[in-house]
């Protein structure tokens, strides 16, 4: 087993973001799935554009924002997943390599376009994101370079990409390729509409140990588990995943590595202005940690702080310094 | 004269703002011209862009900004500006149109693609933009809709629009026809370097009387002068326009129409975080207020306010509810 070039490799949705405020009532008058993600279509996606207020664009997809974090916390980072040849795409590849990010999936030519969340984002702060994956759902097993995914020491995974079909390929031979280079897998469950869909093949997954860290929210792990209780369905998965972290929003956050548990509360935001990225900088924040074999509470308290820094302001990525700001909070 | 559709119609620059965050390093590794704006080609914009940190996108454009802002008042406008059929003038169109603004110049088909302003945002709040003009540059007489311009009580123009040839042209057609119809005429000088190039136009439009507001900044009011001094640069122009607004940024604004003169100090921001439309907003929140035939001072009030909130956040366009904002302080 070489030493792994890269801290984390991760594979994921490669979309932009396209965030707007909104009142409580156009979430009703245009039927949205308020705080959740749902898949669109191109012409429900152009539908939903023209009834969105002014918006702003800025790269998004949650395994990448993940990488985000991790890179602006200075770690080593690759990212595989799939652009279009369009503004979009060079958009996204763009603040993917300036945030020092290594990223050469060859952009997709032809349509679809590159992928893109409509998210409306309520006075609460809180998210309603609707997805055109675009050319994303066409990330083919083929477009993944096995020496890249065996040369880093976390291959870190999206469960939004396993319900298109080709990126579902793509992932589980990812996986393969992980496992036999001696590599730890992240994964991340991403909302429970895919458990739904998928909950038989990430059951297989975590039951024949193909998961190292796994990360779940509450209604996550409910679904995945069928156990209301979030205590019973944390007891039912911790003893199959060497770590599992789940966040409970502003319950804060509990992990379990080989039994040994810890906890943290939510670190508190003066106002929480947008929620987008919130669960994808928790895992930034807990696999920086980790990744330099930190203790259990400290990555917790790590994955909160960058938590917290995200939904102060509008966008899925950190803004701010998040090494400084680590430095003066831990 | 028939009773006019719009409040106003504008001609603008049809950009996407890509904006980033920055140490004061790059600016000068990178050779910007701190805090000013300058026209760069695709190369050079793509050059930039590389060196770039991870970016927001928004739609922006001089004038673009001001009706998006006079639109958040409640007054009706229509926008005339050239984008290419491709992503980021449909995300310029989608802005325009979301915030209420009238916009049916056809996209203009094949390259370039739609404009861009690479600003970078130093610590202190500066902005320094680079601006590739794309398919704005070539806005055709043609593209102009005369009964549109005609309909509109103020026609806007934007100075940056003077220095590209055919959108020159563009406007010149403009102001005869608006002028023709016995409406009035707004000019914002946006830049010194404009000035400097197309100076003797600039000052033969004033001396023509084409002009019935003019928007000009401390350093603009000195180049198309020449006269350092701010008041004496002042008392030169003033008797030649209706209306002289002349900003001056931390100093705040003074204004002249017809011998009446006012000013205000500028209104307090907690943190300066992005100047980008701070002069926009002002003249948005001033046109706004004259529309309504208010007090002069009113007037700039409204300007000051505006520009105040701004300058508060990333993008040169309004996030807050400026109608609630303004009945607050007012």
């Amino acid at each position: 087993m070489t030493e792994p070039r890269y801290d984390v490799v991760a594979i994921g949705n490669a979309v932009v973001d396209v965030i707007a405020s909104c009142e409580d009532e156009l979430i009703e008058e245009l039927e949205l799935n308020r705080g959740g993600m749902t898949l669109v279509d191109e012409a429900r996606a152009d539908d939903l554009y023209r009834a969105m207020p002014p918006a702003r664009e800025v790269s998004g997809g949650s395994a990448a924002n993940t990488l985000a974090g991790i890179s602006t916390l200075g770690l080593q980072c690759a990212f595989i997943g799939q652009v279009a040849d369009d503004q979009l795409g060079k958009v996204f590849r763009h603040d993917m390599r300036a945030t020092g990010i290594d990223f050469d999936t060859p952009a997709r030519q032809g349509e679809p376009a590159t992928g893109r969340v409509l998210i409306f984002v309520t006075p609460d702060g809180e998210r309603t994101m609707n997805t055109f994956l675009g050319a994303g759902q066409y990330l083919p097993a083929s477009a993944l370079d096995e020496s890249l995914i065996a040369s880093g020491a976390i291959l870190y995974l999206e469960g939004y990409l396993w319900d298109p079909e080709e990126p579902r390929k793509a992932m589980r031979r990812a996986i393969e390729v992980a496992r036999g280079a001696g590599r730890k897998v992240a994964f991340t469950a991403s909302e429970s509409f895919v458990i739904e869909r998928h909950g038989d093949d990430f059951r297989d997954l975590i039951d024949n140990g193909m998961i190292d860290i796994l990360f779940v929210n509450e209604s996550e792990l409910a679904t995945l588990t069928g156990e209301p209780s979030f205590e019973k369905g944390f007891e039912m998965i911790a003893p199959k995943v060497p770590c599992l972290v789940a966040t409970r929003s502003e319950k804060g956050a509990v992990a379990d590595a080989g039994g040994v548990r810890a906890s943290v509360p939510a670190e508190p935001v003066a106002k929480v202005v947008d929620t987008t990225g919130a669960g994808d900088q928790f895992a930034a924040g807990f696999l920086c940690g980790f990744a330099h074999g930190e203790e259990l509470e400290k990555c917790l308290r790590r994955g909160a702080i960058a938590a917290a820094e995200v939904i102060s302001h509008y966008g899925p990525r950190p803004e701010t310094d998040l090494q400084k700001l680590m430095a003066e909070k831990l």
